[in-house]
């Protein structure tokens, strides 16, 4: 078969092992041929593609990012992106098409199965929060490098007596604030599931104070909100500039603000940023990107188009494109309930009530 | 109630995690008190301990080995072995014992249990071998720093054009060898479940040289064994030295050795060996570690004594220490056929058949 | 001898070592006894001290910030400060004091040596700029875990075609910005000591794309400074807040917005703030930071005071901390030169001129 | 210009950044053309090349390993061996070559300096032991990798009571031993300048361990001696087997063996061997690397040709490969003179008089 691949959204590490997984097991076992479309569906839609065979994907499993890039560029945004998209298919007499990415990425991969493409989904988010699947590539990869500067900021607020904010991607579900903030054993954790209260986060930082812990680590999610009511700020969202990207004044600003407003301690902010989703994935990642690669062109084989290699219970199985896009996958009430134990009763620590 | 805790065997990343989160959980949220006993079982021999408050384990989440210490002093191995453990216990009043260890450690358990003292166990193996548990902590931190020395060892081999045979730990089980091949990108994975053919691990070596890649990793599990046949070298294992430890000769040597003999291309050797087990735990080790933890606390208070905290479907359940020390986990079918997608049809490439 | 230690300023890798490397050369050589008072100045202010033996240095050098802890308390900001200070030297009748710091705590360090206090100096800047000695520890540290976050960042910038503007510590002196800048391949370097054209930034990254590089990386040292005229942005720092922390909008925000505008590549930034500074020392800055420390002990028994232990020319001399503290030592022309080497012609890319 | 370049010996993190250095510059401020031959002289004897363009050495910066590949084949080592090579670069009209590599590359390069060739020689040893250069890229990798190691072995050492023995490159030089070792909080040091009495040894471990120390770190570098006398093991060296190259029994499980019999505590060897030199190098080694890649441009522009790029003082400067060649740089006795500053006056740890 003749098979395209493509990885739209943003990147995270793991795509790589995925079209290698994809291609090896293609070239080794079906004797299969690939074509990679560059920087997701624009590359269907203005027909850019390179040649993927044994030598295109040596060595890149160790690598982030992606060798066919990728773009936000959607074919239903434009009259003719779809019509395009169907004709670069037919033009390389493409069989079937891999096609590596989020909500949105698989949301067009769903069209384009109803126009008739034989194409299977891999998913890709690095906020581990994609309905249907127990756990994403690059998330793993994500929760070492937050805990890793935890530590790092860890000894930093132990030296100089201070709360220190830290803020992790997590913009819907708080995975990653969850994990790493258990595993850099972080004082309070705060997610966008439970709107908190400012004031017992203040309070519980003290009391910590007076038990003689004169330092605290607080990780929050992005997306994590103030709950409505006294303790809020009157200006909790500093918006996005004119250009929608620049964050001043993110999550962590504010909330480091109103934490040392109320506690007299202290207090400072580290925005992690994008060297969250860079960089080489863990073995963890690479095995896990692996197998829905590997998972995928199985797929391919066995005709279960309009699906996507999703893991559960850790297996790998086909699931419609269309449960797994229909919903998100927020952090369930066990995993918080793991995080409470760890703290002292007063408040929970993970979000208030 | 007052709670005894100690780690048995081996030392592993996520040792300290654990001992933090029965104890953190205890104290907030049961009023418990804590007693460590040093050494594994021989600190309930010899009735050496130090007192667990929060202070005693405030930052120790992200240390390797145990504050505990550890030793592989088996009560049963002495006469008077079980009867000082007992009159030990008795002397401290202690309620309830948490005992973190493998397959012996937990032997030893279960055998206090029967004689009435109210026991937990919490699983340890580096291997993640043990049974009735899907993962063990340590495990991930493992194949993290294989992964990172395959890496390291793959600029060498090509480089040099030479191929470079990684021996890793796992005497039983191949789960490190597998999953840090996949991770890595081995060519070869030699596990102790598949006995393999030398001739054809050599023989798929020379093809990959034929397609052009003129070095090749290979990696193998330290009780990984050579199938009899021609095949198979005249001495094969060199034994251990007087001391009981040198391992001089392991695997890894003498397979480079019959490689090097077969194709003429340069082979060299690395033996991993203590690297592997050391150092701070990666993110999924420390809240693996703490969600056994916090497991073992609530089953101390739940009274189900006699059992084991153990993983299944990323639950936290509770089975009985004989279930769990009665059977090992070698790898299954469905991991080698995983790995086996990855090379090519020539000779299965974990193991031979 | 009995020996006073104490840090102030910011944290830094190294500071552990150290203070290591002096109580137990001094233990083992000596035969001194030693007083570690804490927080810095705060500690003789205050009168609180600590004991240090060999069991309270043991284990301390692999670990970020210092057991002593830091504060940026001076006693010349309070009128009985020095008083105090003598009062507490007398009360524990300390013979010598090694106070290790930066400008700030070597400044107070010389006037107590004025009022007769036996001082030894250990230089301590993060950002590599103090006079008198050519490295300080810290500094490589701080230079690799930059160099890493590039290297995460480069797979994003490259997968998604974008700039990434990279914000690194350096107020004054631009030595990290320069050092992990060529270190993680950056494209564009701007550093205090070079006010920028944004002009000319924005033509070198359009160049470099015509050239088939659709992306690049900017490493921006924080105290980097738009040069007047044309170019520069109408408003180009937007200050602290109220708290005197926030940093909302620093240089990397308001550089990216003013890339994206001249050159309609989606731009981004990432501060990587406090991360920067926390953690386990390199093994450089380990043995820096020992020979530092070493240093300092003998030069008490010579009776070397008034004096600070400095590197040069990679041999541990002697000399007087008015030396030390009267300049900073900025990024020399030789340095950017070697930067300069790695680009184009068009436009020094350090900085423009 | 029309230059060749080409990497000899063992490989070494930073011979990409090189390559990549003296590129850059040459393309950008020379207007040069590069052809790189692969695999060190025998490129040379075998005419075999590859195009070294800006596209060749885009991303090669972070990568450990070399693109052009290396081997020990050296051309007066075959009777038509130079007059091949002078062929080659006739054929290929090549203007100057540079060469990086080791002692036996630049004698090489010496020789055809001799005959007429234009060479520049750049320093390469992962042991830190060529004259006339301070420093050698590749080093710095090594000893963080290594301290890295003995920080991971140090938890498995406390846990269990133990002596581990870590072995580490060294050969002649104990560069590696020496750093690697004080930035590890080794508890001796063993190098090849300093032959080493055993029951010293073993005498410095039990007084450590009467102090309540009960684990210890030896570091020990491959070439280190036994010194002569009753101390020393019948059979020190157990050679090398047939195939020249399995190191069974090394100096670490000798050594080991010695330790044990004498103190009677538990004793464990680690073999780091190939990880230590390969993977991505250090900031610090980018940096270094760097400017020898820059300095050997500028020196083929100046026409200093027999001449290798030098460390010294912090300064890239030119020295004959004679000079460079002529001898080799040992430990000296400053630095062992620091090492032994941490230690009890009980004999030198760093090796014994």
């Amino acid at each position: 078969m003749k098979i395209g691949i493509l990885t739209g959204g943003g990147d995270c590490p793991g795509l790589n092992a995925v079209i290698r997984a994809v291609v090896r097991k293609g070239i080794f076992h079906y004797d299969d041929e690939f074509l990679g479309f560059m920087e997701g569906w624009r590359g269907l839609i203005e027909n850019q593609s390179m040649a993927l065979d044994l030598d295109a994907v040596s060595g890149i499993l160790p690598r982030g990012g992606t060798i066919l890039r990728t773009s936000r560029t959607n074919p239903s945004k434009r009259p003719d992106g779809f019509d395009r998209c169907m004709a670069t298919i037919a033009a390389h007499k493409i069989d079937a098409l891999v096609a590596i990415g989020g909500d949105d990425t698989l949301s067009v991969a769903q069209k384009l199965h109803e126009k008739g493409v034989n194409v299977v989904g891999v998913p890709k988010t690095i906020d581990n929060d994609l309905g249907g699947t127990d756990y994403t590539f690059g998330f793993d990869t994500a929760c070492n490098i937050v805990c890793e500067a935890i530590d790092r900021v860890h000894t930093t607020a132990e030296a100089h007596n201070r709360v220190m904010v830290v803020e992790v991607m997590g913009r819907d579900a708080g995975w990653i604030a969850l994990y790493s903030g258990i595993a850099g054993g972080a004082d309070v954790i705060l997610i966008p599931e439970r709107p908190f209260d400012v004031d017992k986060v203040a309070e519980s930082i003290r009391q910590r104070h007076e038990r003689g812990r004169y330092f605290s680590i607080v990780v929050v999610a992005e997306g994590a909100k103030f709950a409505t009511g006294a303790g809020a700020p009157v200006v909790q969202d500093m918006g996005k500039d004119e250009f929608g990207h620049a964050k001043l004044g993110g999550i962590a600003n504010i909330l480091a603000r109103e934490i040392e407003n109320r506690t007299k301690f202290e207090t400072r902010a580290v925005v992690l940023g994008h060297i969250q989703r860079g960089g080489s994935p863990t073995a963890f990642d690479r095995v896990l990107a692996t197998r829905y690669g590997l998972g995928a062109i199985d797929m391919v084989h066995r005709g279960e188009f309009g699906c996507m290699a999703a893991l559960r219970s850790n297996k790998i199985v086909s699931i419609t494109l269309k449960e797994a896009i229909s919903k998100n996958r927020v952090v369930d009430d066990e995993m918080i309930e793991i995080a409470d134990g760890l703290f002292e009763e007063i408040g929970a620590k993970v979000a208030s009530k």
